[in-house]
């Protein structure tokens, strides 16, 4: 028996009593002739006190180095009042040890385990050593406890876990499948699920009623910051449920999670916001409601003066003339306010008009701006929309809307955090009532916004003969918490007819669509039940639920953002024969295997 | 609100209530002016009764096919006595309905969902109808019960559920890998895991001290009979842990699904046997205990007779001459027996002698075989020996003994199925003491035959210093249900030199094993502790537990046997500017895009 107990959890209840631990030594001190182990396992830390009383068991505890494991019996015994430590679980008592032995030594570590200077290669390369930090540790831990938690609150309601392939055919969202050759049929490729979407609908079809999943999915992006080629995914999927139903559960989820996982208890019903709202106010479909400050819109009240970069904006049926309100940003600097136009710029924003607003009752005069002149008719009325106050600041963005958008919801939520304007811990938000279809310039075609498989909020009659399909809304909606899209789903289409005139609007030819997913379409024909479902990003909702910057820290083995792995040298080089058995070559010599 | 219940749970508690069911039409009669539909759920039937006496709902009654899903309103009313029907749980009530809703039609479907005799082509081709059928809406639930099993009961032992990579390098199976091409590292590949082996062994040194996952593999082998390209394995690892704690954690896991899962209970200690003793008694290392018939040596009583088919094998180190007892297989017919002869060349076996016993009183004259007269003096000893009785008949085989082994071994389990001589429903047994080691006779050399990870039974030094390394044993465990291999483990070498020391019995070069998992060698380095782990194969164990015939029948969407998916037409051809993209071309022209 190597262990009656983890080290962590020995506490002064257990005085008196031998026992058996077992763990790394996380530090080790010689005072007064004695040796002071800290010995570590997953449940935290004890002290182990080893006694000159025996030459032997001295001599052990004497070679014993950081990290080598250990095992330990001793006795429990409580501290001398002026050495309890009330920070630790342990920290009353020590284990006075009567046996050690080295159960492994360790080579000195490349880094402390305590040193948070480390650089992410570092950690990467020696992964196995950074997942024994404590904060490595509480991440893992709390990733378990969600999906734990989740797995729970979906059985409880009758929701059946169930496996989709991982070797399959390309799958409808859009970006970039990972190919798997195959030898058995050369020439030809699985692909790696971007989703199970298909599949789970397939299983609403078969009547499971309902489904979940906790499941990998692979997308082989172009690299951006925080995404990983293999990502993991909540998925589920209901029959005969509505929209709100499945938002009403979802949102039990995610308040049950947050309980479960992180001990945050949401009290309250998650506000509902349209799309359309969302847009006119935050500028972005996952506002970070933590921030209260609002767009405004203000053209209405511009369109006539002369001040072109006003008023053409104003005038443009795609323009947008938006005012932000920064309270007591009045003491912003030119400094500050000229890094904040360089911030917007990123956005496509060619400018960041202010007004501070020194003494509202002095009119005018009391406000401080390079461009009220161009518009002084106008400008107390846009004060008084914006609900401006002595000492605020007012930031104007005028442009294609989507350009205001994105430069005044970004500048929204940098200043929110740079003047600690965030004004609560967390804040939720059903995003609902998207567009079922945007216009993609480009190709100057429309495009889902979800999936083609998303159920609008009109009849087959109405898609059909719609006048303004990209006003058209979708059965979607999507949970936002603090600025982070947590999750997504939508209602999706059971009726073949429907699905064939969405296919249409989107230019789908039935032959497309028939290679595509031509046995979703055949399924669709034999009694296919409504049905909806959701997915929650696992990665990113356990990030914000700790609060860590990037998913690679609340996954186990991630990739880099070039999608290698630093720790097993992943992709490696295969053998020429391998490459052979699945009629492949290179189409440029192959680099020399270093 | 398109439900108050599941079909399949309107019971006379209801009665007198209005509900609200959807589902499928699973049948529907016209009788007496009335019309009947059973309606179908994941739960069940329920019978719905039309009358008419509201002109357009019975209408839509009459429009009603199969499998159209519809919702139904109405009132739980107890059937009259003379049709109750007491095989059905909603067998007591029906609905009256007060309205109809057709939710979706369906076209005519392809098969009845209660034929028997559809092809497993047909099955897999519309897979989503096929899982409509309650042996497979069974075979899931089952499935999804197992799983939810198996979790609570880690969970509740403190294990953790952690993922490891999809997308990484080769693992040490030995089969072949399925490779992923990378469009980031070109000319260079992801391999698919074979299992998460050396991911758990890292996360042991990580201090999680214990792990589990259920997770799919992938192995690209040459097609066999059941055997998946993807498979999914209850896989789990634990610090601290004996191999006795393991198999006693694992038993204790077994007894819990099969008692969740399927109603058996097992009251009583599985039992632990030697490979050796498998060998020699079953002469399988997985012997199906629920036929009790064994194999016993009689070399030693033929090594100077005249017969050399005999004679031979009983003097070769390597050889083995074995006998198999049938109990009352005396009746066996001239025809049963050549097919029996058939059946074990199948294995190698160059014949199968046999002798009949019909009056043991009557000394040899009482025997009937072509073979006693090769061995007068021997044959009562022998007989005395495998218990022969009268009307038994016994086989013999003499081979090297791997063909014996597998032969009698092989034929064992045949005449015990043939002749009703499965004695108990379920017979689990442990199998321990793997030699660690084989001889790959082909390439002259050991292989590992578990792992190159597994602890040996021996030191360091006595791995170094040992003059017979192939009787060395391993500290692994198999358990073996029915004569299927459930799972396996074993304990982990932990120590940097005997790690060594295995790779040098087993001719793996320092670079060899460097280049192919040099990162776990590296943390062996830093503090591994004792660590030991198992996993489980979901697929067989699901398929053992309800009696199915191939792994197929328990997995939602399966492969064909020549690793293609009928359903979806995976794998399949891609565009050449996937391939462009990933710097690959074709050794051989394409197949044409049919």
């Amino acid at each position: 028996m190597m262990r009656t107990h983890y080290c962590g959890q020995v506490t002064e209840a257990l005085e008196g009593q031998q026992v058996t631990v077992s763990g790394w030594v996380h530090r080790r001190r010689d005072h007064g002739g004695v040796i002071f182990i800290d010995l570590r396992d997953r449940e935290g830390l004890v002290q182990i006190v080893v006694n000159p009383d025996d030459a032997e068991k001295f001599a052990k505890a004497e070679k014993v180095r950081s990290e080598y494991v250990l095992k330990v019996i001793g006795q429990v015994t409580a501290r001398v009042p002026e050495t309890i430590n009330e920070r630790m679980a342990t920290g009353k008592i020590e284990i006075v040890a009567s046996d050690i032995e080295v159960l492994s030594v360790s080579a000195p570590i490349p880094f402390q385990l305590d040193d948070k200077t480390i650089s992410e290669e570092v950690r990467l390369t020696y992964r196995y050593l950074d997942l024994r930090r404590e904060e490595m540790q509480y991440a893992m831990k709390t990733r378990y406890k969600v999906t734990r938690s989740m797995r729970r609150y979906l059985d409880d309601k009758g929701f059946m876990d169930m496996e989709t392939p991982i070797l399959t055919k390309s799958t409808p969202e859009g970006a970039r499948d990972y190919l798997v050759p195959s030898r058995t049929h050369l020439n030809k490729f699985f692909a790696l699920p971007q989703s199970p979407q298909l599949f789970k609908q397939l299983l609403m079809m078969s009547g499971f009623d309902r489904y979940y999943q906790i499941t990998r999915c692979f997308r082989d992006e172009d690299l951006r910051a925080d995404r990983q080629p293999e990502f993991t995914q909540l998925d589920i999927e209901t029959s005969f449920m509505s929209e709100a139903e499945v938002m009403d559960l979802m949102e039990g989820l995610a308040k049950t999670i947050f309980r479960e996982g992180v001990d945050v208890h949401f009290d309250y019903e998650f506000p509902r916001m349209t799309y359309a709202d969302a847009i006119s106010k935050y500028g972005i479909d996952r506002p970070d409601l933590r921030i209260k400050m609002e767009l405004v819109d203000v053209a209405d009240l511009l369109q006539d003066i002369d001040f072109k970069v006003f008023a053409a904006p104003a005038k443009d049926p795609m323009g947008r003339v938006a005012a932000l309100r920064v309270p007591q940003g009045g003491k912003m600097t030119r400094k500050e306010i000229d890094d904040y136009t360089k911030f917007v710029s990123i956005y496509g924003a060619k400018g960041l008009a202010y007004i501070k607003v020194n003494d509202l009752a002095a009119g005018i005069e009391g406000l401080q701006s390079p461009i009220v002149k161009f518009f002084p008719d106008q400008v107390m009325e846009i004060l008084a929309r914006v609900g401006a106050q002595d000492g605020d600041l007012v930031f104007f963005g005028a442009d294609k809307a989507k350009i205001v958008n994105e430069a005044l919801g970004a500048l929204r939520c940098k200043i929110g955090e740079d003047l600690g304007l965030i004004e609560q811990e967390w804040a939720p938000v059903w995003v609902v009532d998207f567009p079922m279809f945007e216009m993609d310039e480009k190709q100057a075609r429309l495009t889902a916004v979800h999936h083609p498989f998303t159920q609008p909020k009109a009849t087959t009659e109405e898609i059909l003969n719609h006048t303004a399909p990209h006003q058209m809304l979708a059965k979607a909606y999507d949970l936002v918490i603090n600025g982070i899209e947590v999750g997504g789903g939508s209602v999706r289409i059971h009726d073949t007819n429907m699905q064939a005139a969405v296919f249409k609007l989107l230019g789908i030819s039935d032959e497309d669509a028939n290679e595509k997913f031509g046995f979703l379409l055949n399924a669709l024909k034999y009694g296919c039940p409504p049905h909806a479902g959701m997915a929650f990003g696992l990665d990113r909702l356990v990030m914000l639920m700790i609060k860590r910057e990037s998913i690679r820290d609340v996954i186990a083995f991630p990739k880099t953002q070039s999608a290698a792995c630093l720790l097993t040298e992943a992709p490696g080089i295969v053998d020429d024969q391998q490459l052979i058995d699945l009629d492949l070559r290179f189409r440029k010599p192959a680099v020399p295997k270093s």
